[in-house]
C-alpha cells in the first residue's frame, strides 16, 4: 500500500515553499512599475492550495519507503510545474498550455531551452520568476542527490557523491540533514558571490541576480535575447566560466575545497577528469575557432565558454558555434552527451558514469588476457561492485536508447534530422541549445504543442535520472508491497 | 612468450586453402574466354608462399593459448586480405592499394560495400572470386564462433551458441571439430540448395552460384549493378529472403530444425525474437512504402526484403529505401544497429546482445523495487552471470563509441554528416548500403584512399567483435605471460 497521506503532506509543504519563492518576483514587478497581480495571485493560489494539502493530512510519522520516495520525486516536479506556470498564464505573457508547461519545466529541470522569441519584451517580474524556477530546480536536485537518490539507489552515482549516506543504516537521518545543510550553504553562498561579481563586472543588480540564479543552477536562462553574448565584458564572461565550472562540480568537493582539504579534493577521480577534460576540449575547439577569430584571447575565451557551458549543461552562449562548420558543430553536439559531476546541479550523463565505462572497458581487456584474475574497478579510491557497474552501463544504454527513439519521434512529427537529434539531446541532458533549428541563436517556439509536451517529458526524464520516472510505468511498481 | 611458429604454420595452411578456392575463378575465366592468368598467378603465388610457411615450421604440438588465439584470428584476416587482393591487382581491374584492400576486406568481412562503379563490366572470373571472398569470410566466422571465440571469451555471445564447448575442459577438441563439421554441412548444404533454387527461378548458373555464395555469407556482393533489383522475379526475391533469414539464424538452431527437434528450436529466445522482430519491422515499413507502391504484395515484398537484408547484414537491395522520405531512411539506418543471431554468418550487434540489454533493463527496475531479491537474467532457459551481462553491455557501449568517433573521423575528413554516419554504421555492422552518399544505389568509390583504409579497418573491427582487434593495441597483451 502506498502512503498517499504522507505524500500529500509533503506536496503541501512544497507548494508553500514555491509560493514564498514567487514573492521576490512580485517585488521586482512593483519596483519596475509592472502589474504585480499575475505573480501575486499565482503565489496566493499556490499558498492556499499548499496549506489545504498540508493541513488536510495529520502527521502520520510513518517512514517513507522506496515507493513513496519515487512518487514524491516525480510528483514534486509535476506539482512545481503545475503551479510554477501560473504566473505565465495569469499574465497572458505565455499563452497555451504547452508553451507554459515547456517554459516552466525547462526552468525547473535547469534546462534553459525557451519558447520565448523576444525575452527582453517580457515583464521583468516574470523574467525573475523564470530565473527563480531554475534556482529552485537546482536546489531540488541537491536535495534529491543527498537525501532521496541514495535511499532509492537510482542511477548508480549516489555512491560517488562523497559523504552521502548508504541506503541501510538508521543513523542516516541526522547525516542527511547535516550534509544537505552544508551543500545548501555552498549553493546559496556561491550564488551570492556570483551575483556580486556580475554586479561589480557591470551588470545591473537585476541582471546580476537573475544570471547568478541561473548560473549556479546550470540552467542558462538569460534576461537578454543574446544570452551571455550581450555582456561583452571579458570579466563577466570569465566570472560566468568560473561559476559554471563550480556549479558543475560535486558540491561536496567544493565544500572540502573551502575547508582547505586539498587532499580530499584531489582524491576525487571525477573532479580531476572533469577539470582536465574541460581544458582538453577547449584546446581542441580553439583551433577551428581561431581560424576565424584572429584575437587569440577572444578565440580561447569563446572556446572555453562554449565548452564549459555545454559540458556543465548550463547552456549560456557567447557565440553561434554552428558557424564554424560541420566539425565544430559535431563536437558541440557530442558535448551534450558529457554532463557535469555527480552531486552538482548539472544534468546529463555525468563524468563518473563515463569514467566507469572507460575504466571498465580497459579492465575487460585485462580480464580477457587474465581470465582467472580478479580485476576490481576503483573510483575515488573505492572499489565499485559489479552490481553498480551493470547499473551504470544499463543507464548509459537506456539514455542512448531514449535519445534515439526520442529523435525518431520528432523526426516522424516532421522535423528535420539535425533539429530532431539536437532538440532531444539538449532536452534529455538539460542543456538548452542544440543543433539544426535549435542552435545557439534559435529557440523552441516553432515546435507543435505535441512536440513541446513531448520535449517537456524528455527534460523531466533526463533531470530525474530516467529510472525515477520510468519505474512508474512498470506494472510491478504498483503491484509490489 | 608467443609461439609464432605455430601461428606461422596455421597461416601457411590458410594460404593453401585460399589458393585452392581461387581455382574455380580460373575455371570461370576459361569458360567465359577471359584472361585466366591474373587469378591463376595469384593462386600460384599464394600456394607457394603458403607451402613455404607451412613446411618452414615443424609440427610443435604445442597447445594454442589465448594470446596465440587472438593473433591467429587477426592475422588470418590480414593474410587473407593481403593475398585475396592479388587477383584484383594482377588483373589491373582494381588499381591502387586502398581500392583493392577495401574490396577484398569488404568481401572477407561479408560486408558487401563496393568501390566498383560498374560491376557488370568486370571479368566474370574475377567477380566469382569476389563472391568467393564473402563465402570464405562466412566460413571463417563459423570456425571462429565454434572453435575460437569460446576459448577467448570474446563478445560474451559464445555462450548463447548452443552446443558450443566451454572454455575449460580438455575434452573440447573432439566436440569442437564435431560441431564445426555439423555447421559446415549446414553452410555447404544451404548454399547448394539456394543455388539450385536461384537457378530454377531463372538466374543463369553463374549468377545463381555467385548469389548463393554471397547470400549464405550474409555478404551481399552481386554480379549486377542493380543488386537483387535486377532479378524482378518474385520467386527469386522470396528465395533470397528465406535464405538471408536462414543465414542470419544460429546454425545450430537450423541443425536442430533439420533434425526435427522443434522443441530445441523454440527454446532459443534469440531465434524467436529474431523472427518476430523481422515480421514486426516489415509491417512498420510496409505503411510508408505502400503509400507510394500501390500493389500490396509488391509493397510488402519490398518492405520484407529490405528489413531482412539490413537486419541480417546481407545488404542486397531491391529498392532505394531513401526515396520514401526521412522516416523510412531513419528506420533503415537504425536497422544497421540490429544484426542477426549469434552463431550465424551475420555481423552487427546481434539479437542476443539486444535481448540481454532489454531484459536487464527490465530487471534493473525490478531490482530497484525489490533491492534484496536476487533477480537472475535468463536467456534460452539458462542463467546469464553478472560477468557476462557487464561484458555484453560494455560491448554495446564500445560499439556505439567506435561508431560515433568513426563518424567524427569521416566528418573531419570532409564528408557530410549522413554519409559519415551511414558509411561507418554500415561498415562496422558489415552490412553494405548506408544512408547519405552511400545509400542503396550508391557505392564507396568516391572516398579518399585514407577514408577507404579507415573504413576497411572499421569493417575488420566489426567482423571480429571489436575486442579481438582492439586487444592487440593494449600494452598488457604483449607483456603478459
Amino acid at each position: 500500500m502506498i502512503h498517499f497521506k504522507e505524500i500529500g503532506k509533503i506536496m503541501g509543504a512544497l507548494l508553500v515553499l514555491i509560493a514564498l519563492l514567487m514573492l521576490p518576483g512580485v517585488g521586482f514587478s512593483l519596483y519596475f512599475e509592472e502589474d504585480p497581480w499575475p505573480i501575486l495571485s499565482a503565489a496566493v493560489i499556490t499558498m492556499i492550495l499548499g496549506m489545504v494539502l498540508f493541513f488536510s493530512f495529520s502527521k502520520q510519522d510513518q517512514n517513507i519507503r522506496k515507493r513513496e520516495g519515487y512518487l514524491i520525486v516525480a510528483l514534486s516536479w509535476v506539482f512545481m510545474a503545475g503551479f510554477g506556470m501560473l504566473p505565465y498564464i495569469l499574465s497572458h505573457e505565455i499563452n497555451g498550455f504547452s508553451d507554459a508547461l515547456f517554459e516552466t519545466l525547462s526552468g525547473l529541470t535547469t534546462t534553459g531551452a525557451s519558447i520565448l522569441t523576444d525575452i527582453e519584451a517580457m515583464p521583468k517580474g516574470l523574467l525573475f520568476w523564470r530565473s527563480m524556477t531554475q534556482w529552485i530546480g537546482g536546489l531540488g536536485i541537491i536535495v534529491l542527490t543527498v537525501a532521496i537518490f541514495p535511499l532509492l539507489g537510482i542511477g548508480g552515482i549516489e555512491l560517488f557523491v562523497a559523504e552521502s549516506p548508504g541506503p541501510t543504516s538508521d543513523k542516516v537521518h541526522p547525516r542527511i540533514s547535516e550534509t544537505a545543510k552544508r551543500l545548501w550553504y555552498v549553493y546559496v553562498g556561491l550564488t551570492t558571490l556570483n551575483m556580486l561579481l556580475y554586479w561589480v563586472g557591470g551588470m545591473s543588480f537585476y541582471d546580476a541576480i537573475n544570471h547568478a540564479l541561473t548560473t549556479l543552477a546550470t540552467g542558462g536562462f538569460s534576461t537578454k535575447n543574446a544570452s551571455m553574448a550581450h555582456f561583452e565584458s571579458p570579466f563577466i564572461q570569465y566570472v560566468a566560466i568560473v561559476f559554471m565550472f563550480l556549479a558543475g562540480t560535486n558540491f561536496t568537493v567544493i565544500y572540502f575545497g573551502l575547508l582547505g582539504k586539498v587532499k580530499r579534493v584531489l582524491q576525487s577521480d571525477e573532479f580531476k577528469t572533469y577539470g582536465l577534460a574541460l581544458l582538453a576540449l577547449s584546446v581542441i575547439l580553439y583551433f577551428p575557432i581561431s581560424a576565424v577569430v584572429p584575437d587569440p584571447e577572444l578565440a580561447f575565451r569563446k572556446s572555453l565558454f562554449q565548452v564549459v557551458s555545454l559540458v556543465t549543461t548550463t547552456g549560456y552562449v557567447t557565440d553561434n558555434y554552428t558557424q564554424y562548420g560541420q566539425g565544430v558543430t559535431y563536437i558541440c553536439f557530442m558535448l551534450l552527451f558529457v554532463g557535469g559531476c555527480a552531486g552538482s546541479t548539472a544534468g546529463g550523463i555525468k563524468f563518473v558514469r563515463h569514467l566507469t565505462f572507460i575504466k571498465n572497458s580497459w579492465l575487460e581487456f585485462k580480464r580477457l588476457v587474465h581470465p582467472r584474475a580478479i580485476v576490481p574497478l576503483m573510483i575515488n579510491g573505492d572499489r565499485v561492485t559489479g552490481r553498480i557497474i551493470t547499473h551504470i552501463m544499463n543507464f548509459l544504454l537506456l539514455y542512448l536508447l531514449i535519445f534515439v527513439f526520442g529523435a525518431l519521434t520528432l523526426s516522424i512529427m516532421g522535423y528535420d534530422l539535425p533539429t530532431s537529434l539536437g532538440a532531444v539531446a539538449t532536452c534529455l541532458a538539460n542543456v538548452g541549445p542544440g543543433i539544426g533549428s535549435v542552435g545557439p541563436v534559435d529557440n523552441f517556439a516553432f515546435f507543435s504543442p505535441a512536440a513541446k509536451i513531448f520535449l517537456s517529458f524528455i527534460m523531466l526524464l533526463g533531470r530525474l535520472e530516467l529510472f525515477t520516472i520510468l519505474i512508474l510505468f512498470t506494472p510491478f511498481f504498483w503491484r509490489a508491497n
